[in-house]
């Protein structure tokens, strides 16, 4: 999505608004499917249904794959059957295979009946994996040679085929090597098939540094593969070694991108593709969930503070510190916490290291806590004039520092260990630790030594 | 980085610490690059300088390119220069552009005298710009075509330089078309290239639609362009159209990577290639700077508190609840301000729907607001008995929530416009804004009703 956006929706927003279609869809003109898609989740809710009907046909299949959940099922609703079976029926196993799970069941059967068997099978093939596996992300429409013919052979097998059908495989770099059961033994890059000698097999000039992925392994799994092998393709096998598919560098992109968006948006109990323009009330709803489990937590917290009412009625002065403390305790903890989760999710934190790690982290806690008692202490001393008083808010301010760098590590380990995503739920249970700890370690403190 | 990377960090770091080089290398085998980098990235500090030497000379210069900052330095500072010169020489020119900033001197110098002429020119030429523009992605070893030649021709002109050179470009999948004045005119796909007609000219069957990027954009919109027009590779030109390079996909996804790393690490003040086992003290003092501003906002709520000294002094539960209040606007805040920045990076929230953007956030904290200040009154007054706290509780905190939502959305487009990073200071500018005015409104109520 490049700048000229801004005024694209601007101008088509206000063009829908005068009812004014001519020039709503002159702005579209020259735009990718990718770019439709942004625009339509730029535009406010209300003018979405007016622009959809402005999207040329053929782009509409495209562009709903851009599109997620609520917001794509609502522009399905709104496309004509025929017409959505038409821009379907010319989409890739693969991406249809991504739709399919927000198509009523009439379109899908229409569709599937539109298309000749060996389509069907390799739609049937694609759609029996799930969409976060190889399998779900594999292409099904593509050219595999054998490897004891010669390269001119190749080329004359390629020129043939592409004379019946005109459509190649999609970022097409390479062809796959099979051997006479169609088991996958090598990859013929494009380049070294136009410009090796012609007399030479496949076999002779072949790749076969490239493994073969199972359908079942994970997206994420498959990204960091090809980021690893900077892959621009790579082959889908059965358990036999057999041939499924072949996977290309474009869907590892839309992987790491929904990876990444995920990572950030779930932090803040966002679901992964939220629609900035949902119904009010539907977007309260969802969010309404997330803010209930931080209630939870802050009254955890409250409850700490409750437990001490009487020292706070007679030294006001802490209700005015503690939150420094809590807060303090946080925000080391939400580093720490950001790191280990990082590190495990390129597998880079693991039994080999956790413990140096933990030390680490309570190393650097220690020091900053050190460093940063000193100064809060210092604060206090000449706020309140009250010396002890400074002494207990920079100790327990170590004390908070040192819980964040402790749960920070063994919470995000914990929580993967139970199956509990920790990007996801880290920053709370973080937050419930280092507040709970934070107000009791001051107010506590406070209780034994100043009253 | 697959998950045999567990183990192999134990095990490494066992053998290296038995000083049992044998084994230590003999895990070492089979792994790529980037595995390699990210094996170093897991070990403890002081067991890095023991393995690098292990590493292939070879592969040196791919390993330092996957590292970073403090590591790649140090890392740099253990190899011999001989071999790091003849480890960098085999890499492509992009790559080497990336690198050289924390390449020595003298180290710099040898590799330059080291190339031959048509090598230094196209290394000074993407060392020029800088290594977040498309001119510092780019690959200037790239094959180029006339426009007026036959599919034939360029097979034949293709086999010849092969014969002569035997690498052919990183991920090939195009070849670039130039007048004779080698202005960029179009791209002719591989795969057309083996299997169209061999009488017709590149000019017939080349591929128009891939704009060219100038040098000087900057790398984040390249990979927006790539994802949005699904490219493989994509020529860089100057003003004059004149084609200086190429690049490709496998460069936009270490962009993607990056921006995704950066955009949660520098949320909680980590920088974007922090190294999880740099030396304490040095890690040490980059989060305390993240720690220090944190300070600041916690002494400002602190602050508003103390204006309410005398009211927290007569009706304690005040102190009590007063946190709940700050960390709802916080929450509700930090949501709205995910979205927004979110929206900003994909370019999707301008001037042409800030405005409704803006009320739509408010109407979803308008509606959480009301629903929890019912909830949290019923709490209350069951807490400590008094139906107005519950009633001020209440208020209080939905003018915290929407606080939240306003401040959300306001606060990453004023920072934009400032220049600064919405994902960096964000969340620190929200927090103070939704604890002072949570505290000020909670304690300003009671002040004003209760007493």
């Amino acid at each position: 999505m490049n700048s000229k956006t801004h005024q694209q929706v601007a101008l088509i927003s206000d063009a829908l608004e005068r009812a004014d279609e001519e020039t709503a869809i002159s702005h579209l003109e020259g735009l990718s499917p990718a770019e439709i898609a942004s625009l339509l989740e730029s535009l406010p809710h209300s003018l979405r249904p007016a622009l959809w009907p402005r999207v040329p046909s053929a782009e509409k299949g495209e562009v709903l794959l851009e599109l997620h959940g609520d917001l794509r099922r609502a522009l399905i609703e709104l496309t004509d059957e025929d017409e959505l079976v038409a821009s379907l029926s010319a989409m890739q196993m693969d991406e249809l295979a991504d739709l399919d799970e927000d198509l009523p069941i009439p379109i899908i059967n229409a569709m599937v009946q539109a298309m000749d068997t060996q389509r069907r099978q390799r739609y049937e093939a694609v759609r029996d994996y799930p969409d976060d596996s190889a399998g779900g992300l594999m292409d099904v429409d593509f050219a595999a040679v054998r490897a004891d013919v010669t390269l001119k052979a190749v080329l004359r097998f390629m020129r043939r085929i592409r004379r019946h059908d005109d459509q190649l495989p999609e970022h097409f770099d390479s062809l796959m090597v099979v051997d006479r059961t169609n088991r996958y033994i090598g990859v013929l890059p494009l380049g070294d098939l136009i410009s090796l000698n012609l007399e030479a097999t496949v076999a002779d000039v072949m790749v076969t540094g490239v493994p073969g992925i199972t359908p079942l392994t994970p997206a994420r799994e498959v990204a960091r593969l090809f980021e690893d092998q900077d892959l621009l393709s790579a082959p889908v096998v059965d358990e036999q070694g057999q041939l499924l598919g072949r996977i290309t560098v474009d869907d590892v992109i839309d992987v790491l991108r929904d990876e990444a968006e995920q990572e950030i948006l779930s932090r803040v109990g966002l679901e992964q593709h939220e629609d900035m323009f949902a119904p009010v009330v539907r977007s309260s709803v969802r969010r309404a969930v997330w803010l209930g489990i931080n209630l939870l937590t802050a009254f955890a917290a409250a409850w700490v503070i409750g437990l001490f009412e009487a020292s706070i009625e007679k030294v006001v002065a802490l209700a005015v510190l503690m939150p420094v403390v809590a807060s303090m305790g946080g925000v080391a903890g939400s580093q720490t916490l950001t790191l280990v989760t990082r590190g495990m999710a390129l597998e880079q934190v693991g039994r080999g290291n956790v413990l140096r790690l933990l030390w680490h982290e309570l190393g650097i806690g220690l020091l900053n806590g050190l460093f940063w008692a000193v100064v809060v202490a210092a604060v206090a001393v000449f706020w309140f004039g009250d010396l002890l008083l400074g002494i207990i808010f920079g100790v327990s301010l170590i004390i908070g520092i040192l819980t964040g760098a402790l749960a920070g590590t063994v919470i995000p380990l914990t929580l993967k260990r139970m199956g509990v995503d920790p990007a996801l739920a880290g920053g709370v249970v973080l937050t419930t630790a280092t507040d709970a700890i934070g107000f009791f370690a001051f107010l506590g403190l406070a209780t034994l030594l100043l009253l």
